[in-house]
C-alpha cells in the first residue's frame, strides 16, 4: 500500500481553509453542532463557480431540463421511495454508558484497519479482514452482530461491550401545516423530486424519449456520527441528474466522444479477491459488458472530465463498482467515482443504472401512469390478454353512464396490468380500477373475462429506465481544495522576503474557472496615491460589467506578502498598479503588471485590457501562454523603458491600434463601399502616424 | 381606486405557466400539499438567471462577501433572535369544528375588504375599515380579539364563531442527532447565519468597516393557509445583505448616483391619514430624513435598480413605509419594495435600519465579543467608568493567579458594560464575568469599585448596526412573470396562421438576461435534412462553448406556430436555419434568420457569428439596435440575393473582413513593425481581392 500522498498536509490546509474562511463549523459562536459547516466568502464562491461548472458541463452541454422541487417532503412520497422503511443506518450502543452511540459499520472498518495494521497479522488475516472491511456497510442486521461478535468489537470510548445492533432512520422529520398531524421529511436525496415530475418533464419534452433532468440542492441526512470535515455532513449539496431512456441495450448517441478515455477501473470481481484495479479504455469495459451499457459508461466518462476540469488530479482517481452486496437490489450496475485524499478514497459520485424501479414506485402509490409511449412505424402481432366482447358488453349493461370510463381506464392498462386485475377478480371475486376524476370501481371476474391472445400493437408502452449520476459538491470540494494545495519552495520568484525566514508559503493551485476570485488588484504603496483612485475605479467598473469576481488588497505590506496572502486564497491573477502605471510622463504609463499565480511569471498590459484578458482565460477562451504571446513581459516592458521607445513599447503602442481598427470597420459598415478591405486598407493609411 | 391592470389576465398567465411548467404545486401526483412549488426547466432557469443577475449587482458590483450557511440551525440561535418566542402568527378556530383554522390577520383584512366594497358604506366609514385593514398584522392579541368582535368576523366557511386568537409559531421544528434531545429548527430568514458569522467575516475584512454579507438560500415558515400561488410558500428562496456600518449618520459613499431617482415613496404619515404615495427624488427623501439616511436611501436606490433591470415595471413600484405598528421595536426605519400584481401591491423586497439588535442578542447568550474596534487618529478624552486602584489591587489579592484573566475580560469590557456590572454587584452583592476558557468568576461591589472620571481612549469600540435588504425572489419572479405577459393582437407579424383563429397568442416580454433560453433554433421543415445536421451541431457547440442555454425545436408545426409557442417561454430570440442556409450554391448560403420576439423584426447573420451575436445582446454589451445596425434584414438580405451581389450581399462578405483584419494584427503582433498601423493596412492590401 503506497503512502497517501495528502495526509501529511491535512492539518496545515485545514488551518488554512478555517483562518481564510473557506468555511469553518457552523453555529461556532454557540460552540458548533456536529456535522454543520457554513462556507466563508472564499469556499462560498468556489462552491457557486464549480455549480456554475458544473451546469455549463451538463445542463447546457448535455441539454438536460433543470428542474428545482422542494427540500420539504410529504410522508407518503418517501414511503413509496423505501426512504421511511429503508434509509437507516445500524447503531450499536455502550451497553453500560448509553448516551455513546456508534454508527455499527463504520466501527467495524476501524476495527479492521486496525486488525490489518496489527503486528503479527499475517497476509491470509490481512485478506479476510479486508474483506470484511469491504462488506461492512452491506451485512444485515444479523450478520453485522455476528460479525462484530466474531471480532470482539468494543465500545471504542470504554472498551465496554456494545448492544446488538438496531435501525436508526437517517431523515429528519418535521410536521407539515398548523394541525401538526402531515408527517413530513427534510429529503435525503434530491433525485426523488425528479421522478416526482417525470411526467411533466416528458410531456414538455414532447414525449421523445430519452431524455435527462437534473437537480442542484440541498439534501439532509441526520447522520448518526458526523466527522471528517465536510465530508459526511448532516446538510450537504447534490448534484443529480436522472437521465430517462428506454429498457434495452442503452446506448448513447455520443458514447464515441468518451470511448478512448483510459480510466483506472476497481471492478466487483477484483475487490473481492483483493485485486488492485486496472487501467481500461472505457470504450472496451462497455463492450466487454463490465460497464452495464454505454448511457452508464458515458456519464462515467462526462463525470470524469468534469472532475478534471475542476482541479482533481486524475492520477488519483479511480471508479469503483459496488459489490453486489452493498448495490441496491434494484439497480443493475452502478460504480462510484471515487478521489484519494488525507482520509483514503472517497465516494465523490455515484453513477447508478436504477432500471425502472423509482417510477414502477410511485406509479403504484399513486395509481398514475408515469409510462412512456413510443409509436411503432410498422404494427407489429403480439401475445396479450384481451378482454372478450362478452365482457365489454356486461360493462355496458351494469354500468350505462360510467361504462365509458371503465373502458377507457382498462385500455390505459398494459396486458400485463390488465391480466392481473384479471387474475384478482378471479380470486377475490373483484377487483377495483380508478377511473377518470379518482372514483374507484369495483368489477367481477366476468366483467373482466378474457384471455391471452395475438393482437396488433400499434405503439409500445414502457417504464424508462434510468441512469443516475449523482454528485456531492461538498466532497468534490474537499477533493479540490486537497488536489490544490501545495507548499512554494523558498518563497516566490516575486517574494521580496524569500529565504529570511522559514514562514510556509501555501498556494492553491485552483484553476481559474473555479477560483473565488479571479484577480486581486494591488496598488503599491501610498507614494502616488492621488492619481491611483481613477485607476482602480476603472479596474473595478470593468471587472464588475464582466461579471469578474476580484479583490482589492490596500493593505502596506511588501507586494510580495499581499502576493503570498492572496495566493493561499487561490487567486489566479494579481495586478500591480505602480509608479509606472501612474506617471502620465512615464513610457510605461497606463499598464499595469499582470502576475500568474503558479509561474509567478509577470506580463505588462494596457490598464483598459487587463480585465478583459482576465476574463478570457478563466472562461477559456485564451490561456496563459496565449496571453504571454500577446503582451511583453514585466522584464521586457522595462528595458524597452530604459531604451526609450524600444521594440516591446512600439508594439505596446501598436496595441491601441485596435481602437483605430474598429473605426475604420464601423465606417466600413456604415458606407458599405463595394471593396471594403481596401476601403479599409485606405482608412488606415490615411490616419496620422504614430510611429 | 384605479383597476389592477393584471387582474384580469391573471387566469391565463396560471394556465401558461402550469401548462409550459415553469412552475406547478409540488408532489402534485400524490395530490399536492399547500404552499409547495416545483420550478419546471424554464420556471428554474429563469429563477436561476435572476439569482445570476443579482449576484452581478450586488455582491459583485457592491463587493460584497458572499457565505452559505446551514438550513437547520440549534434552538439556542433562534431563541437568541428572538424566533422561538415571537416568530408567530395569531389562528382563530372554528368554534364549532376545529379542524378550521384561519389566520386571524388575514381574516381580518378580508373582511374589512370587503366591508369597504359594501353598498351604503360611507366615506368615513371606508376610511376607518381601511385604517384597520392597515393595522391588521400589528394588533396585540388582546387588541386583535377585540376588533374581531368589534366587527363580528365570523368563520367563512361556516359563519360560526370564532375562538379567541391564539399564538402558532410558523418554525418547522425537526431533531437533531441520533438521541433526539436537540431541539433544531429550520431557518425562518437566512439573515440569522449571517449575524452568527459576522466577526469573522469582520476579520477576513481586515477589521476595517463598513462592510457588507450576502446571503442566497432557502428559508422556511410553516404556514397556516397558503395561498396566492408563489407568494406565500412555505419554502421560498431569500436573498438577504447585511450592511455592517457604524452607528449615527451611516452616509454611503456611492449614494450620489442614486441620489437623483424619482421614487415613488408610500409614507407612514401618508399610510396612516389615508393619503396616496407621491413621487419624490431620493435625495431629498434623505436629505429630509423621510428617509433615516444615506446607507438605507442607497440600498432602496439599488433595489429599484435591479428590480427595473429584471424586468419588473417601474411605474408599478412603490416603496413603503412601515408603521409605527409594524415596525419590530428594534427597527429605526423599514421600506418594503412592493410591486403591483394582480393581488394588489405586495411585498417584495424589505430594506430595514435593524440598528445593533441582532449582533447585541447573540453577544448576549454567547457571551462572545461581536464588536468594531476603530484606532482614533489623536486620542480623546471622555468620561467613563473607570474601577479605582484599590478594587484592582482586591483583585489581585482575592485571586491570585486568575487576577491576570479577570482584569483582562474587564478591559474588554465598553464603559457602560462595566458600569452595569458595578451597578449589579452593587444591588445584588455579587456580578458573574466569565473569563478566557468560559469559566464564571463572582465578583463583589468592592472589586468593582469605581466611578465616571475622564479618561484618554484610543480606540472606539462598537457594536455595528446593519442595514438590511431582504429579497424574497419567488415573490420577484411572481412579479417578472406578471409584468412580462401581454397577448399580441392578430398574431406575429411572422405568423403565418394570423387571422386563422382566435387562438390567444400569448407572449413573455423577459429580458434577455433573466430569460429561461436565450435562442430557439428553428429548422424549417425536413426539405433538406442531410445538411441540416453541421449546422445545428455548429450551432450547439457554440452556444455550448458561451455558457447560452438555448432550445431546438424540430416538430414540424409551422415557423409561425413554433414562434408562438417558444414567445409563451419568452425566449427573446429565434434562429431559423432554411434551404438557402443550406444550399452551397445560393448566395445566402451559411447564413441564418435572426427573429426577435417582441418586434418581430428578422435579421440575417452568417451561421458563425449568430451564437456570439446572440450571447452579447443577452448580457449587455450590444442591444438589439446595435444588431440591427451590423446586420441587414432579412428582407434586405432576400433582395440582395435575388439582386445577385447587390449592396447589402456585398456587405456581409465585408464583415468576413474580420477574420483577415485578426490576421493582420497578429502578424504585427509577431513582427513588431515600427509603424503597426501602416504595417496592416499594408498586408491588408496585398490581399487577393475578394469584391
Amino acid at each position: 500500500m503506497s503512502a497517501n500522498p495528502f495526509a501529511a498536509q491535512r492539518e496545515q490546509l485545514e488551518d488554512l481553509c478555517k483562518r481564510r474562511f473557506f468555511y469553518r463549523p457552523a453555529f461556532e459562536i454557540y460552540g458548533g453542532t456536529a456535522g454543520f459547516w457554513t462556507y466563508g466568502p472564499p469556499g462560498c464562491a468556489v462552491k457557486n463557480n464549480l455549480i456554475a461548472l458544473w451546469r455549463k458541463h451538463f445542463v447546457i452541454e448535455e441539454a438536460l431540463m433543470e428542474i428545482e422541487d422542494t427540500n420539504i417532503m410529504p410522508h407518503p412520497v418517501l414511503k413509496a421511495s423505501g426512504h421511511v422503511d429503508r434509509f437507516s443506518d445500524f447503531m450499536v450502543k455502550d451497553t453500560k454508558n448509553p448516551n455513546l452511540f456508534y454508527r455499527a459499520d463504520k466501527l467495524l472498518e476501524d476495527h479492521m484497519e486496525a486488525l490489518m495494521a496489527a503486528k503479527g497479522t499475517t497476509p491470509e488475516q490481512r485478506e479476510e479482514y479486508e474483506k470484511v472491511k469491504n462488506m461492512a456497510d452491506g451485512y444485515s442486521r444479523e450478520e453485522l452482530h455476528g460479525v462484530l461478535l466474531k471480532y470482539a468489537v468494543k465500545s471504542p470510548d470504554t472498551k465496554n461491550d456494545l448492544s446488538e445492533p438496531y435501525e436508526f432512520n437517517l431523515m429528519f422529520p418535521t410536521p407539515i401545516g398548523p394541525s401538526g398531524m402531515m408527517q413530513g421529511y427534510l429529503r435525503p436525496e434530491t433525485a426523488q423530486g425528479i421522478f416526482l415530475n417525470y411526467p411533466f418533464c416528458y410531456e414538455q419534452n414532447g414525449g421523445q424519449m430519452p431524455f435527462g433532468v437534473a437537480q442542484i440542492g440541498k439534501a439532509f441526512r441526520n447522520e448518526i456520527a458526523p466527522r471528517q470535515g465536510l465530508l459526511r455532513q448532516r446538510e450537504f449539496t447534490q448534484a443529480e441528474i436522472e437521465f430517462f431512456c428506454k429498457p434495452g441495450d442503452k446506448p448513447h448517441p455520443k458514447f464515441a466522444a468518451v470511448a478512448d478515455l483510459e480510466l483506472r477501473l476497481f471492478s466487483s470481481p477484483q475487490q473481492l479477491a483483493a485485486q488492485p484495479p486496472s487501467h481500461r479504455a472505457l470504450g472496451d469495459a462497455v463492450g466487454e459488458r463490465l460497464i452495464a451499457n454505454e448511457t452508464l459508461g458515458y456519464f462515467i466518462g462526462r463525470t470524469f472530465l468534469l472532475a478534471r476540469r475542476a482541479g482533481i488530479r486524475a492520477e488519483h482517481i479511480r471508479f469503483r463498482q459496488h459489490l453486489p452486496t452493498e448495490m441496491a437490489h434494484y439497480a443493475c450496475d452502478c460504480w462510484d467515482m471515487e478521489v484519494e485524499m488525507s482520509y483514503g478514497w472517497v465516494e465523490c459520485v455515484g453513477i447508478a443504472d436504477r432500471s425502472a424501479y423509482d417510477l414502477t414506485s410511485h406509479a403504484g402509490a399513486t395509481g398514475k401512469e408515469l409510462n412512456a409511449r413510443e409509436k411503432l412505424e410498422t404494427p407489429i402481432t403480439e401475445e396479450g390478454f384481451v378482454l372478450a366482447k362478452k365482457a365489454s358488453a356486461l360493462i355496458g349493461k351494469d354500468f350505462k353512464a360510467q361504462a365509458k370510463p371503465i373502458n377507457a381506464a382498462l385500455a390505459a392498462l398494459a396486458s400485463d396490468a390488465l391480466a392481473a386485475l384479471a387474475a384478482k377478480a378471479q380470486a377475490d371475486g373483484s377487483a377495483e380500477i380508478e377511473i377518470d376524476g379518482g372514483e374507484k370501481v369495483s368489477l367481477t371476474a366476468a366483467h373482466l373475462d378474457g384471455k391471452v391472445e395475438a393482437k396488433t400493437v400499434h405503439e409500445r408502452v414502457y417504464v424508462p429506465n434510468v441512469v443516475e449520476p449523482s454528485f456531492g459538491i461538498d466532497r468534490l470540494l474537499t477533493a479540490i481544495y486537497e488536489h490544490s494545495y501545495y507548499v512554494r519552495e523558498g518563497g516566490a520568484g516575486d517574494d521580496e522576503d524569500k529565504g529570511k525566514g522559514s514562514a510556509v508559503r501555501a498556494v492553491l493551485r485552483l484553476t481559474p474557472e473555479v477560483a473565488p476570485y479571479k484577480c486581486v488588484i494591488c496598488p503599491l504603496d501610498g507614494r502616488v496615491a492621488g492619481a491611483y483612485g481613477p485607476v482602480l475605479e476603472r479596474l473595478r467598473q470593468r471587472f464588475a460589467a464582466l461579471g469578474v469576481q476580484y479583490k482589492v488588497d490596500e493593505t502596506s505590506a511588501t507586494v510580495g506578502k499581499r502576493y503570498a496572502r492572496n495566493d493561499e486564497l487561490g487567486i489566479p491573477f494579481g495586478v500591480t498598479v505602480d509608479f509606472d502605471t501612474l506617471d502620465a510622463k512615464h513610457a510605461l504609463h497606463d499598464t499595469v503588471t499582470l502576475r500568474e499565480r503558479d509561474s509567478t511569471e509577470q506580463l505588462r498590459l494596457p490598464v483598459g485590457e487587463v480585465a478583459d484578458a482576465i476574463s478570457k482565460v478563466c472562461f477559456g477562451s485564451l490561456d496563459w501562454a496565449g496571453l504571454c504571446a500577446a503582451y511583453p513581459t514585466q522584464d521586457q516592458a522595462k528595458a524597452g523603458s530604459s531604451a526609450a521607445g524600444g521594440d516591446s513599447i512600439s508594439f505596446l503602442k501598436a496595441h491601441q491600434v485596435e481602437k483605430l481598427l474598429n473605426a475604420a470597420v464601423n465606417d466600413a459598415v456604415d458606407k458599405r463601399p463595394a471593396d471594403p478591405i481596401k476601403f479599409i486598407a485606405e482608412q488606415l493609411l490615411a490616419l496620422p502616424r504614430i510611429g
